[in-house]
């Protein structure tokens, strides 16, 4: 491996998918991550190449993605979809390189830690190759529930997820300010990126649905790295994912059942104190987790803290997440990795 | 009471609110309906009187409304919130007409009956004075959900809803749209009618919240309001009742839990002959029910039919649904309700 000693020497950091709504985030959470970054290499597809953009008040060339592309790198942060990950990810191993991928292509393979930097920093092995970067659901999902199951046990969640544009790429966020604006307009505007005409509108998740279950892609991903990210295989998880006409971050709407009677007083104490958490509980002024307000924010806003009323046996607390599907969702946990790493 | 005989003679029907987004459409409703009728009389405040409106090829006139209103009406249907119908209710009574209510002013009243014509039309009385039209989500999740009862025993629901503006009536419908508009402009729109940003955004339901509970009003009424229509004042109901920027239908998913084993495949089979719903359920097209298409619709869509994953015991089901607020949440029931008095 190419990586030097704890700031050694500046880090060598290469992105490819530089260009996408992630690989943006990520060029800005490197920018503030307080790394001693030597070369930040920005890779993407030849359609990309050749574009210049600002980085650390300077200027960078995104380069063109091949296999030569990852000599001297010590990092390769990967945001560019599974395919791409398949492909290029041996060859960034094979340079050096330790890959942070934020594809699904890894994320379930037993040999692949699958990490929440506050969650489950443990599964970061002494001598990565590479490491999944999860689901954006199950990253906003596992940060505060991980800080509710290491005190009590979690026997079962149900989750509705209000999920945002962003999920779907730049090209569907951009269809989402297209459509609306046309529908506004009094236009047509035929869906171009997503399924759905998303003006004013809402959908199941666009992931293709199992024809032996039901469940869509997204719903999958989210059960199986869940359990896989708070180590807890039998997890009973219930859930549906919806695509809202919102731009950036997700919500989610979770009854945590647990295996004892847990009080949601208990419940915003073990929040209040939760690494990468925020409690925005303002019963008084109706002012709870929004996507408005998780935009922009590394942290998961949680609240509506509350006796689930549907479960009379009193073990069960319902809450309102909300979290910034590029930063924490994506993005800002890669760097966080990539900071454990290093640190 | 002045109700004529069966057809007996022409039906004199009075809107109140007739000026608002619910009225709109009770309107259009009345048009459609089939009814033989005589005077229909739009009342509506002050403000609005000497309103021109198109109805049935010609024109009517708002007038204002007061204790005096209702002489030689038969049917006064209210939609005017609640502080107006516990005013004017009991003079329309008194004057002889039978009144259904789309307020929540009465619905919880032991002696009023709540009714949704396709689930509980036995809870209409041969001589009604006040019949209430039950809160828009209550309606449109018991049309499917009774005919499931009907067969399989319901033990537990848990509901997370995506509801639509139109619920916070026309002003809101409004700001959702004048919000995002400046959005797109790149300009500020300070909230008006709504206490949240509404442009790309979504937030708990702007019903007060209990400080007993920390379920809000909507929420509280969707439960007991549920419980009544189903005559199942037993039911454990898990609920969030969230508002996402769509116009007007509103998006339930839904898990039912039943008293026993219940396949999807049972649970879709009776809802396919379920009156009032429509089934929109193509896995392999992604096709499931969207606001957009149960706008002006008045059947509950239903689709996502499958096993709830996180309840190992098998008895329960998932799936999704929509229906227009404005027609079978509010206007359509209301004038269903008004079809199965006159026969």
């Amino acid at each position: 491996m190419n990586i030097p000693a704890h700031s050694a020497r500046p880090l060598n950091v290469a992105v490819v998918g530089a260009t996408g709504a992630v690989g943006v985030e990520i060029r800005q959470c490197l920018e503030e991550s307080g790394l001693n970054l030597g070369e930040v290499r920005l890779l993407a597809s030849p359609r990309s190449a050749g574009q210049k953009v600002p980085f650390a008040g300077g200027e960078l060339v995104v380069q063109a993605l091949d296999e030569n592309s990852f000599h001297g790198i010590d990092y390769a942060l990967f945001s560019a979809g599974s395919g791409i990950s398949k492909q290029y990810a041996p060859a960034a191993v094979a340079a050096g390189a330790v890959v942070i991928d934020n594809s699904s292509a890894f994320r379930m393979e037993e040999a692949i830690p699958l990490v929440v930097p506050e969650v489950n920093p443990q599964a970061i092995p002494a001598k990565p190759g590479v490491i999944a970067n999860p689901n954006c659901v199950a990253i906003i999902a596992t940060v505060p529930l991980a800080a509710l199951e290491r005190r009590h046990r979690i026997r079962r969640l149900n989750i509705a997820t209000y999920q945002a544009s962003s999920g779907a790429g730049a090209a569907a966020m951009e269809e989402l300010r297209a459509a609306t604006a046309a529908y506004l307009a009094g236009e047509a505007y035929p869906p171009r990126v997503m399924k759905h005409p998303y003006a004013f509108n809402l959908f199941s998740h666009d992931a293709g649905i199992n024809p032996d279950t039901g469940y869509n892609g997204e719903e999958e991903k989210v059960v199986e790295e869940t359990r896989k990210i708070l180590a807890r295989p039998d997890l009973a998880i219930s859930i549906t994912c919806m695509r809202v006409p919102v731009l950036r971050a997700h919500t989610m709407a979770i009854s945590v059942e647990f295996e004892e009677v847990v009080s949601p007083e208990a419940v915003k104490a073990l929040l209040a104190d939760a690494p990468g958490v925020r409690l925005v509980d303002d019963w008084a002024a109706n002012h709870f987790p929004m996507p408005n307000e998780a935009s922009g924010q590394g942290d998961v806003l949680v609240g509506r803290i509350r006796r689930d009323i549907g479960d009379p046996s009193g073990r069960s607390v319902a809450l309102l997440l909300a979290g910034d599907q590029l930063l924490k969702g994506a993005a800002l946990n890669a760097v966080q990795i990539l900071q454990r790493l290093v640190g």
